[in-house]
């Protein structure tokens, strides 16, 4: 492509609500405009991108046999009334009636349809195991949507769901497509994570996340320092402590701690570690239907993980409790404990169970207990509560956590019979049997991978593309166009490069040489070949776009050089 | 691909409502799947066959210069109100509101946000011409969806958008996109015309449109049976008449006609050719705002071309009146006529134009005037009223015009400055005077493209793709894949087929051979090598699908064969 037939509108001014580097330099370099609020259009570069990324999902999936469909966007609200999950999930369903009155909802994603889309046309065992996917426009009426294309309204998914008649061959499917999304990602050039991930909304028996690593990212990941082991924090795990305190030595005993409400001030107050104290938390539950008040109890020098708790009772959501809510139902804040507690539902956390030489609140203002065993509460509630800290053992191999953020651009989910039950999709099995089909999905963000590039990927100057994500993977500038030998000298270049198949860009545009230089670097080209001056002394440079370098290079050579640059 | 493998589920069952071959054949071969009426999902086959021609669409549109963009499908109303298309467009602009109450419209075209893109973006005539698109999903809330695929309300659409700083450039553009599109439809393998299309409604100053030629096509085309010459008939012009009939001798007169109503009947009473009569079509026209009775004068031997018609006093629809509406005006049902005519608003066909000898009504019951002389009307409004008949002569080379039926599958469209004016998108001239950008716009149905083969390309076992639409070229099927030699030479033979780029589907389920032949057939697969008993003796069959010929060929040659045949 010539830059002067090109339209890259480049500028100086970032979006006004733009944070992230991604937001910043994708909108600046011309490759998105914004409509609205979470509403973008990809411009000629940003549309090269996201085609790149989707041949690549494409050529990966059918290495996979997974077979491409393409599923209506305006869906019928019907199917997720079927489902139960119309009201589940809430405002972010954008739905509208037809002129002929009918509700329809615009997809977010695409269960109910493709569900929809086997049932009754496979129904034999002997037509299994089936991977359908798509590369689609969606739309989730978020609440804020922010960051550029990170968290758009409207995106660009790759969906797929795979239907198996047995729990082994769901397995093996989903080993197959974490593979293929790792090949996927490791061909776009990326430093990334596969993590183990929460999947207590959905329900299901596993899932993943890929993690793009990026100081930006919305995720904290907890990973090994040892192993391959990393999980979202929602859901990572922790070896058993290895080292535990020295216990306080205390019978159990009712003691005056006036004002001592805090874990910190509890424990200097006694002078031992928080390990040995019992920290309450109290936080309003919401369900689809009512809330209620929940205390989770967790040791002292541990931190309560909103989505484990939340999972742990079932609540769509977890509001802090304010101290008014407590008092109201008779609870003594500062001095909550889990002894003889019935004015509140309480879960305790997995670690303090058979906890014993604990210090706890009494439910009796400036009181504390000590020397409490908790075997007594062996009856209650337990689940995983807690924060896995950058320090804790690896549940794998022992190894140090630590923490990191990255950008989900992936999710694979084990989802069984979750939406085909409810639907009353079924096949029969080998005794002729009906069943309900076994069923994986398998999500891939692929316009929020355009902007995951670049939080991996970007300086001050702007983007910086992989080799297969660069809309171009060369640009040929000449720095003064009325040069004829310096323009014929281009053309020519252009001209071999485009013929061995590396795409060009010939920047032939009427612009001083700083222009044309801050465009390359602000669009992000990985290798810019120079044409200037030196030409007449038989040389070139080409600026390697991460690193800034400069090569000189002889002009006859410049293709084998380019060549193997770009191997 | 494997055929045990893929998901094609073909059915003996056709759609209901269906009429069409292609929404039969789509939706019994498994390409296509109803969601709701006019919402359609796209199955494996069906999206590769979409793929493909989107392929070949971005090809054509690289070689041109044009760059491809990805526009929110979401926009916003304001956008429509800024044009005012938001009233004109009525019903089949499907509006919502978000959660916060922001009024939005899906998508149907996007003229407005194209100009919204470049608006305040390119400001000088050095950054022209521009020529954007898109391949997108599209929606229109139509009224009565139906064909399958052929009128849906959600659709798949080329749609593109060029911007000029003059008439000229524009003109050239043009010319360049309908090449372009000839070389989509030549490659595509359809049968063809580009006509000239009605440009009424939108204005603009030429249209036209890309029709596949298909007994099914809803609209009627005008070509000339010598030249290139093609029209819609809502545009279609035809030569002066050469043969004139002979006309009526008579003066000026009033004359009595008692129940003379009709023009058969008036010719008949007169013994005069319809030609000398003169016909009036009542319509009651309706505008944006409010509606009124015009009456239509032609000829007797015309008929009435309602597009012409509602173009001629800009409505936007066309109504028969009824005769109550006449009599309550004051006309006389059936002798309706022009002189001394205030009733009613008025058009005369051009062809009436200084007319002479005529018998018109004369508002008077039961009486016609003879010997008109309609010269007296020449302070009138003229206008091209009439269709185009089969027999009329060519208006380039004075050939004979034939009539045929066409799909339009594609329209380019020289917009001016109908958009640009209103939304204010400028530009600064040669001179520095801001000047509105000079636009065309270029269509094409890329779903509608998947329908209109199959209308073209089908007989009564199913569907026959053309080689550069088929979802696979080759179908290499096993009759007995128990057979463990032939199951060897028929994976051999895909492996080498596939090898040499050849796409090849390998039928290697356990079903019958009628079972396999019938799918086959109904799949549309151009060629079936079909490997069965006669390989023993060192053959087998290729079915040309078009013909379904056999042609027995050495088991050794085969490769060669298929070479042959799709070279």
């Amino acid at each position: 492509m010539r830059f002067s037939k090109a339209y890259i509108p480049t500028t100086k001014e970032a979006p006004k609500d733009a944070q992230l580097p991604s937001h910043i330099y994708l909108s600046r370099a011309g490759f998105v405009t914004q409509v609205a609020a979470g509403l973008y259009n990809f411009l000629p570069m940003g549309k090269r991108v996201l085609r790149k990324i989707e041949t690549i999902i494409n050529e990966e999936m059918a290495a996979c046999d997974a077979q491409e469909v393409d599923l209506s966007f305006v869906t019928p609200a019907e199917l997720w009334e079927e489902s139960g999950r119309i009201e589940k999930f809430g405002k972010e369903l954008l739905r509208f009636r037809d002129r002929k009155d009918n509700l329809f909802v615009l997809g977010p994603t695409h269960e109910e349809m493709m569900v929809n889309i086997v049932r009754n046309r496979v129904t034999s065992y002997k037509q299994l195991p089936l991977n359908l996917y798509q590369i689609k426009t969606k739309f989730r009426d978020e609440a804020r949507p922010r960051f550029g294309l990170m968290r758009g309204r409207e995106f660009v998914m790759k969906d797929g769901y795979s239907f198996h008649s047995s729990n082994e061959d769901l397995d093996r499917e989903f080993d197959a497509m974490e593979a293929a999304y790792k090949r996927i990602l490791e061909r776009l050039g990326l430093e990334f994570r596969i993590v183990e991930a929460d999947s207590g909304a959905i329900g299901g028996t596993g899932s993943k996340e890929l993690m793009v690593l990026a100081g930006s990212g919305e995720d904290t990941l907890a990973i090994c320092d040892s192993c391959e082991y990393g999980a979202n924090v929602e859901a990572a795990r922790r070896a058993p402590r290895t080292t535990i305190p020295e216990a306080p030595q205390a019978d159990f005993a009712r003691f005056k701690t006036p004002n001592v409400k805090s874990i910190e001030d509890l424990s200097n107050f006694f002078h031992v570690d928080p390990y040995y104290t019992l920290k309450a938390v109290v936080q309003r539950a919401v369900y689809t239907e009512g809330s209620e008040l929940v205390c989770f109890f967790i040791r002292g020098c541990d931190e309560l993980q909103e989505v484990k708790a939340r999972n742990s009772v079932g609540a769509i959501d977890l509001v802090d409790a304010t101290e008014a809510e407590l008092i109201e139902i008779g609870l003594v804040p500062g001095f909550i404990g889990p002894l003889d507690q019935d004015k509140i539902r309480i879960v305790m956390d997995n670690d303090t169970k058979n906890g014993v030489s604990m210090i706890c609140g009494s439910n009796e203002a400036d009181f504390h207990f000590v020397g409490v065993d908790l075997s007594v509460m062996n009856e209650a509630h337990f689940a995983d509560l807690v924060s896995v800290q950058e320090g804790d053992g690896c549940p794998h191999c022992g190894g140090k956590i630590l923490h990191t953020k990255g950008i989900e651009v992936g999710h694979i989910f084990k989802l069984g019979t979750v939406y085909s039950a409810p639907l009353k999709a079924e096949f029969l099995d080998e005794n002729g049997r009906s069943q309900p089909f076994i069923m994986g999905t398998y999500g891939m963000g692929v316009s929020r991978l355009v902007a995951a590039v670049i939080e991996q990927h970007h300086d001050e100057k702007g983007c910086i593309w992989t080799h297969a994500t660069a809309p171009y993977l060369v640009n040929v500038m000449v720095s003064n166009i009325k040069e004829e030998s310096h323009m014929a000298y281009a053309e020519e270049l252009y001209a071999s490069l485009q013929s061995r198949g590396i795409e060009t860009m010939l920047d032939d545009r009427k612009e001083r040489f700083g222009f044309k230089m801050s465009d390359a670097e602000l669009i992000g080209f990985p290798y810019t070949v120079i044409v200037g001056k030196e030409l007449e002394n038989g040389s070139v440079q080409i600026m390697v776009r991460a690193t800034r370098e400069m090569i000189t290079v002889d002009a006859a050579d410049v293709l084998s050089k380019i060549e193997e640059l770009t191997r």
